[in-house]
């Protein structure tokens, strides 16, 4: 029964606000942060029990795919897509979906973000299979996080009220809430039925590609006349029918109008670890960390300083008298920002596109 | 008339207070920090005019020798000392002093730090034709600097009450004072009648020989039984003897107790510009900055950054919501610290020694 479950990962991300670590080649989700292995080895590592990687897909650009087939050898080539542009979510989970139908019409997919980290797998993992089985009864079915602070950069999907964290049900979504104000967000948590929006989705693939042709027509008809992925001339064909597709997110193009229909169900999971890795500083909450509040990669030394995240290899790295400071040092480029400013280090890769420094991208 | 002056530059210093930039074999002394040119590079550069390379004794040891005949070609091989065991200033000025009267029984030294800054070297030269005068009627003479604040960190010269500051006149001296605490500071830059101590002397070698015979007669009897520099077995000699010799300040020795005889006189500067370079907060007060008050050396990139200072080469330092570092980026070692506490860089020194990391000391 389980032969017919999918993983797509969605590994095309750039990742800024880890610079200089991450890079035009090697964005976030392809760097190791909290283990020796890199996020999308972790997201593939942590379906593996549920989805053998023969069943695994990734969605990618063409940037990325060499690093990426490098990283994950034990999935099938031709199963690491490179979009030929950058057309948001809506059309890329058609495209896969498409051509996983193609060779398994029972197809259910389970979509999932490469560039998160889970810190309990085993807790996450039970939630597979109630979602599967979700997306079997005809659901588009989102996984939603229990919000365990007022956060204003996350999405919210709302719950029937009454609903239990962690009660494995699916429930019809009430509705999808973008990015809170901060009181919003604080009723969403004060109220109790309202998760985050991890990006995390369950469907048959019949239903998702018929969702898109109802919501999305037409790029739905432009997918609709690419030929098989082993057919000769898919690759081109590609390249010349996805530019014209409409960029657009798979919350608005499709979960959002099905949800209105009563087609979208969620499942509200307790806790499982999820932490989005928005920036420098949620690697340093995550990271072990000596009493006066210090975390680092490589040999370091302390003096008078607290709360600090120092990344350098090869190096020797001292700080004195600072506090809450990260620093993250590479061969070509050193990063020194102030934890509480960690979301602005995606300006620097701002900066330095309009210096056309791209030899530091 | 001139052929008797000789100058004599102490540049046997660690400096730690600069590393990551200074090491061991590297200190403060010889490296660049406000031209192109090393400390100890610019203080020949600025005797020059009234003492040429050929009449320049150096004082340093045996790890820097090498890389001092490097940097000052133009001073004479045998002329550049290294003492065989640290025993601070007074044997090494009586070694330097004996060494030079051998070969001029009329020569008159005036003793300059190598690791201090004069930004104003045309001024500071006004003052060494009177300072040799006054050396030459038969005192020790020391060049005062006027103070700029109350700083608790340098000894401060006593001048009789009503002296000017640049008046260009040999003064008896009053008093040497130990460093201060800041209300005592404060009097004497109030007073007008103190000067910084900044550890520049002039006198008749054959005066202080027959001082350091009179107050220090061990070492002065130790230094007595070596045979001339240029005689075989010199050094072998001085290795033997030197670490013998009692380990003492000029001041001490020698400056306070002929300062109550009336043996001492001082010259007050007015402005010179000089700066001892005690820290990296030093280089950054001297160093141009930007509206912001930035400053770097090497490719930065500052968003929402104030107040810093960068020195990094061949590396882009980006600065993200910081205020007030000292970064020093090292192909070893890095450095970050707060401004404010450039003082205790020393301390990572000390840490790194009890680590036993003499690789990056």
């Amino acid at each position: 029964m389980a032969s017919h479950h999918y993983g797509l990962i969605l590994a095309g991300g750039r990742g800024t606000r880890f610079w200089p670590r991450s890079r035009t080649k090697t964005p976030k989700q392809l760097l190791p942060f909290l283990s020796e292995k890199t996020l999308l080895q972790e997201t593939v590592e942590r379906l593996r029990a549920a989805i053998p990687p023969e069943r695994i897909w990734i969605l990618t650009n063409e940037h990325l795919r060499k690093e990426i087939l490098r990283q994950l050898p034990e999935v099938p080539r031709e199963q690491v897509l490179a979009e030929p542009a950058q057309r948001n979510t809506a059309p890329c989970l058609a495209l896969a979906s498409q051509l996983i139908a193609q060779r398994d019409s029972k197809a259910v997919l389970g979509v999932f973000p490469a560039d998160h980290h889970i810190s309990k797998p085993a807790a996450f993992r039970k939630y597979l299979k109630p979602a599967f089985r979700a997306a079997e009864s005809g659901k588009l079915v989102t996984l939603g996080i229990q919000p365990r602070w007022p956060e204003t950069g996350y999405g919210y999907l709302e719950f029937p009220r009454g609903i239990a964290f962690g009660d494995f049900q699916a429930h019809p979504l009430t509705s999808f809430r973008e990015k809170p104000r901060l009181e919003a967000a604080e009723e969403y948590l004060k109220a109790g039925n309202y998760c985050w929006n991890a990006g995390m989705f369950f469907w048959r693939a019949s239903l998702f590609l018929e969702c898109m042709r109802r919501f999305q027509p037409k790029t739905s008809a432009l997918l609709a006349s690419l030929p098989a992925l082993d057919a000769r001339g898919f690759a081109s064909k590609l390249a010349a029918v996805y530019p014209n597709c409409t960029g657009i997110s798979v919350d608005y193009a499709v979960m959002e109008p099905a949800s209105k229909e009563g087609l979208v169900a969620g499942i509200a999971t307790a806790d499982v670890g999820w932490n989005d890795l928005g920036s420098w500083n949620a690697v340093y909450e995550l990271a072990e960390r000596d009493s006066l509040g210090n975390a680092a990669r490589g040999e370091s030394l302390f003096e008078s300083a607290t709360g600090c995240f120092v990344e350098a290899h090869g190096k020797l790295v001292a700080l004195v008298g600072v506090k809450d400071l990260v620093v993250v040092d590479t061969p070509d480029a050193l990063l020194i920002v102030d934890r509480a400013r960690a979301q602005d280090v995606g300006r620097v890769v701002k900066a330095l596109e309009s210096r056309n420094r791209s030899d530091l991208l």
